[in-house]
C-alpha cells in the first residue's frame, strides 16, 4: 500500500516529532504483535479472493455466498500457511467481514471449552477444530434478550430413554439472533429451561445437531432460517443471524454441557463442585475482547477521518492561494482529536484489561475468588463506555468527513452498520452500567468496615480525603500534572457514588431506590469507568517507552484525553464542586493549546495504528491521500452508470415528459 | 391501519388523560393541516404502487427504477385526483423515498422563481410544472462544499456567439451530490464562476439542458453520471445523485439566471436592483422547511420507540407473572421521554418558523429588509439544532429497541441513513453556528450603541439584568414555572456569549479570535438555539389550546424539555453559575416526577402524530403492536430463506465440513 507513486501526506508525515516505527510497536503492544499483525494484514490484503471493494453492491444472497466462499478459503489457506492460533485468529480478523465462522470460533468452541467436562471437550473440540462441524451459540430469544433467566425454551429430561426433549412452547420463545444459526451450523448449543418432571432447574446449555452433515438439511422436529437484512449495505447483512424453533426433538443426555452441573441417569440434578462463578471468567474474557475491538474500530474511523482533513480543503483562501486544510480549523481539531486520544486510551485500557483476566484465570485455578467480582464490574463497565464511545465516534468521524463520508466508498458506513450491534450483544449497555453502579453502590455502604477496596475501586479508601479535597490547579499548565487530573476524576465519581447512595437510603426501599435513580446511577458508574481509563492511561505513561518522541506524543494524547473528558462532563465535575468554573476555563485553554501540539503529528499518530488500504476499506482514508481520483473511479462502478440511459427510463421517465401518462402501463 | 383484529396497545391507550383526537390537531397546526395530511396519508398508504416493504432487498437499479416508478405513478394519480399544490406536496412525502422528483420540485423550481426573471420564469416554469422537463440544482462539486465561493466551473461568456461556455477546468471540480442528477434530469440549474473576458465576476446560476429530450442521451460535452452507493440499504440510494463534467458546452446568454444580476449582449455584468439579500430569503425558506422535518422524522423514531416499549417485556417478573414492559423503566423514561418532548418542541418551533418566513416575505415585498439578518441567524441555528438533534436521537431510538432495532423491519436503520444527510446538505451544522455565533457576537458589541436588538436576540437589551440575575428555584416545583426556566436560559447564553466576546477581544485581531475559540462560539450559539426553541414551547402553552387535558399535557412536555436540556448542559448552566449544583439536582428531581407523569400518556401522545404504519414502515411501531408475529414473517420473507440449503453450500461449506478444501476449486 505504500507503493502508491504520489504520496500526497507526505509532507504531513515530514513533520511528525516521533518516531513512528517505535509508535507502532506501543500500539500493537509488542514486537511481536506487531510482526504478527503486520505479516497477518498484508497476506489477507493481497489476497484477490479477499477483495471487499464491491460488497456494499451484493445482495443478500451474494453477501453470504461471497462469506461462506472467504470462509473456506481462510481455512484453507490457514492450514495451507500452518498458522498458529494466534496468527490464525488475526489473519481472520483482518478478512474484515463478520460471518458464521466467527460465531463457531469465539462463541461455540470457546463456550465448550468453558461450560463442557472433560469428556465433553475431547469429543467436541477435535470435530470443531477441524471444522468437521460449525457450531453456533443459540441464547437470546425473539421475546427474550438481556434476561437470560426468562428464557421459555424447554429440555425436558426423559428418564426411560434418557434423553432431553427440546421444545420451543411459545411464539416468543423462538431463537433469535444467533449467528451463524441461519444457514450455516450444523450444531447450536441451545440454552434452555432445564425440567426434570414439574422441577424448573433454570438455563442451561444443551449441544444440539440441527442439520443433517450429509446434505445439510434440517432434522426433524427442527425450524430454521435467517432472521432477515440488518441495518446497512454490507454491515452484518454476511452474517447468517436466524431463529430455530424447536418442536420434540430428542438429545441425548450427555449433550447437556455439565462443566457446572450435570443431570444423572437417575434424572438428578447435581451441582459440580466447581464454582458457579467461573461462568462469570467466561463473560469477562469475551467483555475484555470487546474493549481491545473497541480500540481497532475507533482508531479505525479516525484514521479515515484524520488523512481526508488533511487533504479536505474548504474556505480561508486568500489572493487565490489554496483553501485552509480542514485539519487546520479549532472545530475540526475539537471534534476529531479527542477521539484520536480516546483511540490509545482504550487501547492501553484494553491491554490492561487482558492482564487483568490473565491474573483472574491464575487466581481461579487455585481458587481465589477474590478478585473476581470487581474485574467482573471492571470489564462490563469498559465494555459498555468504549463501545457506546466508538459506535458514537464512528458516526462523528464520519460527519467530519462532510457529504463525502456518506458515501460508501469512504468506508465509514460500513465500518458504523457492523459496530453498532456491540452496544447490545454481550451485554446490553445499560444494562451493565447499572450492574456496575450497583456493585459500586455496595463497596460505598461497606466503605468504614472491614472489608478492602481493591483494584479499581482502592480509591474509594480514601472517601474522606475525595470529599473534601479541592482542586490545585490554578494556572492552565496545572492541568498538565497527572496527580491533579486523577485527583478531580477520583473525587467526582467518589462524590456521585456517595450522592446516589445516600438518596437511595432515603428511599423506601434500595430496590425501589436504584429503580428510581437508575439514570444517576448509570452516570455514576461512567465517571467510575472513566476514571479507570485515564488512570490505565497515565500508568502507561510511567512505563519505560522507547523511541524518539513517542512518550511527548503519548503525554499530549493523555493529557487531550483528560481534558476533553472533563469538557464534556464538565456538569458531574461542576456540581460536585471537584473543580470551579474557573478551573473548567482554564482546562479548556489548556485543551486548544494541546490541540496545536498534536496537529503536526496527527498524520504520523494514525499512522502507526498500521492499517493497510485493504483494512479501512476507504478512499478517503487511503494511506496515499489519493482522495479524488479514487472517489471519481469508484463512482464508475455503480451498476446505475452501466447504462447511459437507465433501465426504466422508457416505461416511466419517457411517458412522463410526453405527456402520455394517462395510458402508461406503470 | 386502526382496523386490526387485536390491538395490543389498546390497554396503553385507555389510560390516556386527554383528547388525542384535539391533539392530533394541535400537531398538525390547524384542522386544516390535519385534514389534507390525513386524507393523503391514507391515499399513498392504500395504494400498492406505494408499498416499501422489500426495500430494503433491492439492488441499485430496482431501487432507481422503483422510484421512477413511484416518480410517474404519483403523478398520474396527482393529476388524476386533481390535488391542489398543498395536497401534492403532502402526498409526495408520504410517498417516503428520496427520488429525483424531490430535487425538481424543491431545488430545480424554487430557484427558478426565486432567482429567474419575468421572462425566464414565463418560459421554465410552465414546462418544470408539466414535468416536460426534469430539472436540478448543481452547486456543490467534488472538491467544494460549503464555501459556495470557491466553486470552480466556469461559464465563459463568448459576446461573438452571445453564448456562455461551460467548462470543469479540474477534477475537483467535477459537480458531485445533485439529487436527480445522475439519470433522470434533462436539465440542471449550474453554478458556475462567471467570466468575461479575463474578469471573474463570482459565481452564478445557468440553465442547462443536460440530456436530450428525445432519446435522455447526454448532450455533445456533457459526462455524466451516477456517484455511486451511499450508506444504508435503502436510504438514499432510491436517488441518483450525480456528477457532471463540462466539455466546452454551449449555452445562449438568456440562460443565465438574471433575477439578480444580468449580463447584457455586449457583454456587460448589470445588477438588478433587488437587493442581493432576496438569496438569503431562499435559504431561510429552505430551512425553515428543514426545521420542520426535522419534527417529522424525530416524531417517527419516537412513536416506534415507545410503542414497542410498551410491548416489549424484560426483568422483573415476580412469582412467574409476565416481566415489566421496557417503558416503566426510569433509565428508558429519562432516554425516551426527552426525545418526544423535544419532537412537539421541534413542531412548535418550526411552525413559528414559517410565520417568521411569511413576515419577512411581506417585509421584503416592502423593501423592508431590517429583520433579515436575524430571521437569517435564527433558521440557519434551528436548521443546525434539530437536524442534529433528530440525528442522534433517531439513533437513540435505534437502541432503545433494544436489538429488534438493528433489523430494517424495525424501519429505524432506513429512517436513520435517509435522514442524516440533512446534517450537512444546505448548510453544514458546525458552518452553520459559527455563522450564528459570529451574528451573536457582533449584536453583544453593538450593546449599548443606538441599535436595538430584534426578535429572538431581544432579551440581550436585559444584559445588565441578565448577567448578575441569579435563579430563584428554592424547591423542585419552582422549576415548574415558566419564567424560571425562560431567565435562567437567556442568562447562560447571554453569559456564554459575552465570555467569547471578551475572549476574543483579547485576541491580537477578530479573524484570530473567532477562529482560536469556534469551539466556544458553537457552544455559545447552542445555547442561544435552544433558548429559542423553550421559549417557543413557552409561548405556544400561551394560546388558547382546546381538547381536555391537550394543555396539562403540553405543559408536562415543555417541563420535561427544558429540565431535561438543563440536565444535559447542567456544565453550561453551573459554569455561568446561571444555576447552583443544588438547583441542578432539584431539576433532576422535578424531572423524575415528570416522566411519571408523562408514561400513561405515552402511547396517546405518539398516537397523536397520526403516522399511518405505512409512513412508519416499522413492524416495531405498528399501530395495533402485533410485533412478534409480524417480526417472525418477516423473516420469511428474506432471500435467504428462499432454500433450505443455501445457494453455495455445495462449493463452499460442504468441502469444509468434508475436510475436502485442499481440492475445492473456491
Amino acid at each position: 500500500m505504500e507503493g502508491a507513486s504520489v504520496d500526497h501526506l507526505a509532507h504531513e508525515r515530514n513533520k511528525a516529532q516521533f518516531d513512528v516505527e517505535a509508535m507502532k510497536i506501543v500500539w500493537a503492544g509488542s514486537k511481536h504483535a506487531f510482526d504478527v499483525s503486520n505479516r497477518m494484514a498484508r497476506l489477507v490484503a493481497n489476497d484477490p479472493v479477499f477483495c471487499k471493494d464491491d460488497r456494499h453492491l451484493l445482495g443478500r444472497k451474494e453477501l453470504f455466498k461471497e462469506a461462506m466462499r472467504k470462509a473456506a478459503h481462510g481455512w484453507r489457506r490457514i492450514n495451507e500457511l500452518r498458522l498458529s492460533d494466534e496468527e490464525a485468529s488475526r489473519f481472520r480478523s483482518f478478512i474484515d467481514e463478520p460471518s458464521f465462522i466467527d460465531a463457531h470460533w469465539e462463541m461455540f468452541v470457546t463456550t465448550i471449552k468453558g461450560q463442557g467436562n472433560e469428556e465433553q471437550k475431547q469429543k467436541w473440540l477435535p470435530l470443531a477444530y477441524k471444522l468437521q462441524i460449525i457450531g453456533c451459540y443459540a441464547q437470546t430469544e425473539l421475546g427474550h434478550g438481556s434476561n437470560v433467566r426468562g428464557l421459555e425454551t424447554t429440555a425436558t429430561f426423559d428418564p426411560r430413554s434418557d434423553e432431553f426433549v427440546i421444545n420451543s412452547p411459545t411464539l416468543t420463545s423462538t431463537k433469535w439472533w444467533p449467528g451463524g444459526l441461519g444457514k450455516a451450523s450444523t450444531h447450536a448449543i441451545v440454552f434452555a429451561r432445564l425440567k426434570l418432571g414439574t422441577q424448573d432447574h433454570g438455563v442451561h446449555g444443551f449441544i444440539v445437531q440441527l442439520r443433517s452433515l450429509d446434505d445439510h438439511v434440517p432434522l426433524p422436529g427442527i425450524t430454521i432460517g435467517d432472521i432477515g437484512m440488518k441495518f446497512g449495505n454490507g454491515g452484518y447483512n454476511a452474517m447468517d443471524n436466524g431463529f430455530l424453533r424447536f418442536d420434540d426433538v430428542l438429545v441425548p443426555r450427555n449433550h447437556m454441557l455439565m462443566g457446572l452441573s450435570q443431570v444423572t441417569r437417575e434424572g438428578k440434578v447435581l451441582e459440580s463442585n466447581v464454582p458457579r462463578q467461573l461462568a462469570y471468567g467466561a463473560m469477562v474474557y469475551v467483555r475484555q475482547f470487546i474493549v481491545s475491538e473497541a480500540s481497532t474500530a475507533l482508531s479505525r474511523a479516525v484514521c479515515i477521518a484524520t488523512r481526508y482533513s488533511a487533504i479536505r480543503r474548504q474556505f480561508g483562501s486568500h489572493d487565490g492561494g489554496p483553501e485552509t486544510q480542514v485539519i487546520d480549523y479549532k472545530t475540526q481539531q475539537s471534534r476529531l482529536f479527542p477521539l484520536l486520544a480516546s483511540a490509545y486510551a482504550f487501547r492501553f485500557v484494553g491491554e490492561w484489561l487482558k492482564l487483568l483476566y490473565a491474573d483472574l484465570t491464575r487466581r481461579i485455578q487455585s481458587n481465589d475468588f477474590s478478585t473476581l467480582p470487581e474485574t467482573h464490574a471492571c470489564t462490563a463497565g469498559l465494555k459498555s463506555l468504549t463501545t457506546s464511545v466508538t459506535a458514537g465516534a464512528i458516526e462523528e468521524c464520519r460527519k467530519l468527513c462532510g457529504g463525502h463520508g456518506y458515501l460508501c466508498s469512504s468506508g465509514l458506513p460500513q465500518l458504523f452498520a457492523a459496530y453498532v450491534p456491540a452496544c447490545t450483544y454481550e451485554g446490553e449497555n445499560n444494562v451493565m452500567l447499572l450492574q456496575v453502579a450497583k456493585f459500586l453502590v455496595k463497596i460505598v455502604s461497606q466503605l468504614g468496615s472491614e472489608k478492602r477496596c481493591v483494584g479499581t475501586t482502592a480509591y474509594m479508601e480514601r472517601i474522606e480525603h475525595l470529599m473534601h479535597c479541592s482542586c490545585e490547579v490554578q494556572e492552565a499548565e496545572d492541568w498538565l500534572k497527572p496527580y491533579v487530573a486523577m485527583e478531580v476524576f477520583e473525587a467526582r465519581s467518589m462524590r456521585m457514588l456517595v450522592a446516589c447512595a445516600q438518596k437511595i437510603s432515603k428511599m423506601p426501599s434500595q430496590e425501589e431506590g436504584f429503580s428510581e435513580l437508575s439514570s444517576d446511577l448509570a452516570e455514576a458508574a461512567t465517571a467510575h469507568c472513566q476514571l479507570i481509563v485515564v488512570s490505565k492511561f497515565i500508568e502507561k505513561l510511567r512505563e519505560d517507552i522507547p523511541g524518539e518522541g513517542v512518550k511527548d506524543q503519548l503525554e499530549v494524547l493523555c493529557n487531550i484525553c483528560i481534558l476533553s473528558l472533563i469538557h464534556k462532563h464538565k456538569g458531574d465535575f461542576l456540581s460536585t464542586r471537584s473543580i470551579t468554573p474557573k478551573q473548567a476555563s482554564l482546562g479548556n485553554d489548556q485543551l486548544r493549546h494541546l490541540y496545536t501540539q498534536v496537529r503536526p503529528n496527527a498524520i504520523a499518530l494514525v499512522d502507526a495504528f498500521n492499517h493497510t488500504d485493504h483494512y479501512l476499506g476507504s478512499v478517503l482514508g487511503r494511506y496515499d491521500g489519493n482522495v479524488y481520483p479514487k472517489l471519481y473511479d469508484e463512482a464508475w462502478k455503480d451498476p446505475l452508470n452501466d447504462s447511459v440511459v437507465p433501465d426504466g427510463y422508457a416505461e416511466y421517465l419517457r411517458p412522463m415528459l410526453k405527456q402520455q401518462l394517462h395510458n402508461a402501463k406503470l
